[in-house]
């Protein structure tokens, strides 16, 4: 998508020498746009830790691209099983980074060490371009739900919510949650997405605002807790958000908060949606609640906010008083009874075992 | 309650001249404990509308020492009335100002002018007197939940979890859903505290860690989004809450996000309770979603966070993109069915009209 009338996708190999690897610093997002080289399996495992490149599926990729890294450094077999247990354990939520570093091993595992750069490249730009195409055909089957209910509002202007960001820089490109926004968008809907800011690392209010201000959807900042209240009075027709693992039965593990307005959208009727790319389903798990391990991170994402001062520099202020403890559990797990549907590169679905086997009916027998 | 070991209140009389009025400015808490010194019924205004003093019960103990204030300047009807008009309009959602001042009204109206700052300064000194006594008992009537739970618990830590700040600091003393938390911990129950952080204004992180950490209570902040998981995962024994506005039907407003917890309590079988002196009720509305006013306050509560920086000053910087708007409605409204009680300074009751009218019953024929 676009920075400022410039197409972007949020991680590419270096055009001049055909193999570092860039990305957009999101640590750095909304103030600048500043483009980070790596060029070491190290620096890629840095940037998804310290999260200057983050987004389940995103994070897949990036770590597709850190096998190639390790595997300039050193293409024997023993090294690239320890870089790659390295790039798995660095989230350990998102099920997409394991499934990508899966995808590099299993390919990797029967090439030659000789051949083993050349063919990770060409894996890793294969998992970049899927990812794209997938996130195209979830806008595609994500957007006819917006148009459907600005049919039933009559023209009237349609208000998606969103939390996190699952955009195009959660993506490598168009993004899961946000691509049906962007396609309804371009369709001409009359559409406004409340944006809920996502502490403690304000993802909605730093990135999807960031994102959505820069293509021109309109859109408004609203606090965690403001997303109840707006369903409770009509102001919320859909919620549509984004996913680091879903289980076989449909329980959807994502950002912390999620939960909380999925259970407002049941009480007020909202239909809440999941964008779902394929890679994000775990079916080795049934039960979310009990099975997803969640990261807790550091407190100090919780005590400490950066953002811009008036004279433009960035600051970084401590928000809970010196001897106040923190806790900070980084997603949350919010029930299948709670989501209306999945969205999915195959099309829409029920979030239940019976309804991921319509889309996915290879699984039938996989278990 | 107590800072650094001295007894404060949250607001009094200077005790050298007898007159002026004092309160802790709020919006310098937790960094620092500066008292502003009030003399006119302007400057008072000023400091609900900037919530340098804030929480439903104080601010009608404060707009009851305004109108002591404002006669002070001027003794009139005519400007009494104007006067008293003016404080009711400074916050619109909080019931206690209202009845606050009009309970100033009628004592004041069948007084002579003469005689009217002398009957205000009483009047004002029974409304701070009654609500520390109210507080007290709504802290014995709560108390008794955590104590159950700490023996339902056989003695293993019991956790609480509160929203926004309904401690000593909303209230002239002991808090209305802390004052429970303050009581049992001084009985020794074994407790620990989940204080939400509550954006926009953060007075979890800034004021209900800052009172508990005060005091000693153990506690740990989390952002507004985490109540859900933990709720999930067993960690919240019992949710105790204040409230802005309860209807004669039970329905409670109070600061935004309250609702999504009373969802998460639910959800999971954890106890919602509701804290609330019987000032708070309003017997002229009975659903709270429909018939209360919902405060629409600056987006820049929500774009722009205040903190103290690593130098030790105070900085604001801004949190959300230049061109991104930003919406802040203040309160939400939780239906009495997600309530599981209310606690007064009568003792508990249902969560309903007839729950109530069990404590008040006078309020029978009164309707």
């Amino acid at each position: 998508m676009k920075i400022n009338g410039t197409p972007y996708r949020s991680v590419w190999v270096d055009q001049q020498d055909g193999w570092a690897v860039h990305i957009i610093d999101q640590t750095k997002l909304p103030w600048s746009v500043e483009i980070l080289r790596l060029t070491t399996v190290a620096e890629v495992a840095h940037a998804i830790t310290s999260m200057q490149t983050r987004g389940a599926p995103l994070i897949g990729a990036v770590a597709a691209y850190g096998v190639c890294l390790a595997l300039r450094a050193d293409s024997s077999s023993a090294a690239m099983e320890h870089d790659c247990g390295m790039l798995v354990a660095t989230r350990p939520t998102a099920v997409n980074l394991r499934w990508a570093v899966d995808r590099m091993l299993t390919k990797l595992r029967d090439t030659a060490a000789g051949q083993r750069v050349r063919v990770a490249y060409e894996e890793a730009a294969a998992i970049a371009r899927e990812d794209v195409a997938q996130c195209e055909a979830i806008g595609r089957y994500g957007a006819e739900l917006i148009v459907d209910a600005a049919r039933r509002k009559e023209g009237r202007r349609v208000n998606v919510l969103t939390h996190c960001n699952a955009g195009w820089l959660a993506t490598v490109d168009w993004g899961t949650a946000l691509a049906p926004i962007y396609m309804a968008y371009e369709q001409g809907i009359d559409l406004h997405v409340w944006v809920d800011e996502t502490r403690p690392r304000n993802q909605g209010a730093s990135l999807t605002a960031f994102e959505l201000g820069s293509h021109g959807v309109p859109h408004t900042v609203i606090v965690d807790n403001a997303g109840g209240h707006k369903m409770q009075h009509g102001e919320v027709d859909l919620a549509i958000v984004g996913t680091d693992r879903v289980t076989r039965n449909g329980d959807v593990a994502n950002k912390i908060g999620t939960y909380l307005k999925a259970l407002a959208a049941h009480d007020n009727d909202v239909p809440f949606w999941v964008a779902c790319p394929s890679s994000t389903i775990d079916w080795t798990v049934a039960d979310g609640v009990a099975e997803i391990p969640i990261e807790e991170r550091s407190g100090d994402e919780v005590s400490l906010i950066t953002g811009r001062t008036e004279d433009g520099t960035l600051a970084t202020v401590r928000v809970t008083p010196p001897g106040s403890p923190a806790g900070n559990p980084a997603f949350d797990v919010t029930p299948a009874r709670l989501v209306t549907g999945l969205i999915t590169e195959r099309g829409r679905c029920a979030a239940s075992h019976d309804g991921l086997l319509t889309l996915f009916p290879e699984r039938t027998k996989a278990r």
